[in-house]
């Protein structure tokens, strides 16, 4: 908290900050040509991993992409991407984000304070302005994909991104179990209520295969994510298996696009990854 | 968000209201034992899951429980144990809470909310409201032991919960892999930040047994709570395995410990409880 303060203290005073920021903001997202708000209902749906996946997945296409990570509490984003050290400063004063690859730079909330085990203990007005932060005061530049990863629910989170960035859209991930599919409505329910479009659902940890016999395991059940997509008129981009690999490259910060390019989990991603790139 | 406000606007208007609501926190939490507080600084961990079952067995040990569901963005508490309809008020204008066991009564959001697919929107000072409002217009009677269910992370609900209730304890609910132990940490450090004691910490989807050839699969690892639990100097509650019996009991509002008494799960919950019965 005093980082992230301290660092955007190092620009000169202005005379109405408010709006200035608002400026800052829309010069920012008007070199942005898509957003894309990553929601879960439900918290460990594996919300991170898709939002982290799917801008691996079209940066090796060729786009250009940012992944900006709004979980203020869980900031998941930079171990996942094995991203390290701290965010510095442009030539304009404002934010680099951390280049991951070469079409890709990321910016989370991990990344601007110093030990990465303090918890962050803001009230809602104070994310709504550190999210603004994120967008206005960090030089993404020229992109084709803006990935936002939200953390669960339909808090202040999103509604912040709904409100700043009148153009997003939403992909929504879910397991296929019932409890989670119930958040699922809830989540279709906020994006109807705050006037965001909807581009799509993902299913993920749909099915396990066992990888001493080879049976599949329903742990967390199967379908059901397009089941709801279709009863709810949402697009279905598609199902990503469980795979215990996804979680052992996530904890390592490596892809498992790079590291298991055949696996059926990248072979989801890139589908996924796909229409995402054609429909948007 | 109508019924909650209307609810609780059947009583009459009082001449201050911050003080009569304080009042009426303080006068329920008088007459509670032991708060705990289930936290998790990842979502998707089995934390409501920990909550409803930790509830179940307290509640069967003859305990008088009551669970209070403040994850107002996905209330999952009521699916879990099978509740429907809404919340009535008692001869006193309070809520009644909904009674599960014997022992057992719940209060969530999604009881005070006609369509359970409608998104709460608030933004944090009226989660702090709703909150306090749960508390001292509900009538909880004598209770051993109030189990909150908390959404993950350091939000505003947590935040809430360690003002308004000084002496509750937290029970950190983690998986095994580094992503959720990274998670953990920021939890621990919330807790000491708000100045609550941490009571313990449970593993949970801690190994899986492949229910075709019995061969166990480390899907998310294994062991990691534990050895987090020791190096934060936090007392080790134990570790539950993952089954998918648990998710399907979850989904159907069914109770592992009553179907599956002899359930590695059920045994694990069982002798979780049985330290918190102990030791609280």
């Amino acid at each position: 908290m005093v980082e992230i303060q301290s660092s955007m203290k190092q620009a000169p005073k202005k005379a109405n900050p408010q709006a200035e920021q608002d400026a800052a903001v829309n010069q920012s997202l008007g070199r942005i040509k898509n957003k894309i708000i990553v929601m879960s209902g439900k918290g460990g749906v594996g919300k991170t991993s898709t939002s982290v996946n799917l801008s691996i997945a079209l940066a090796n296409k060729g786009y250009k992409v940012g992944i900006m990570d709004v979980d203020l509490h869980g900031p998941d984003v930079p171990r996942m991407l094995g991203l390290k050290g701290m965010l510095g400063l442009s030539e304009n004063q404002k934010l680099e984000p951390m280049r991951c690859l070469e079409n890709l730079s990321a910016v989370s909330i991990e990344s601007l304070t110093s030990s990465k085990d303090d918890a962050i203990i803001w009230r809602g007005p104070i994310k709504f302005s550190a999210i603004k932060q994120f967008i206005g005061d960090v030089e993404w530049g020229d992109l084709d994909f803006l990935i936002i990863d939200s953390p669960p629910g339909t808090g202040d989170e999103p509604l912040t991104i709904a409100q700043t960035i009148t153009d997003a859209k939403a992909i929504i991930v879910t397991t296929p179990q019932e409890v989670s599919l119930a958040d699922v409505r809830k989540s279709i329910s906020f994006c109807k209520t705050v006037k965001m479009d909807i581009f799509g659902m993902v299913e993920n940890m749909s099915g396990f295969e066992c990888p001493h016999c080879g049976e599949s395991v329903d742990i967390f059940g199967s379908g059901g994510g397009e089941k709801t997509a279709t009863a709810t008129g949402v697009r279905f981009l598609g199902r990503i298996p469980l795979d215990p690999r996804v979680v052992a490259c996530g904890d390592s910060g490596s892809s498992i696009q790079a590291t298991y390019a055949d696996s059926p989990v990248s072979k989801a991603i890139g589908e996924i990854a796909e229409k995402v790139a054609e429909l948007a």
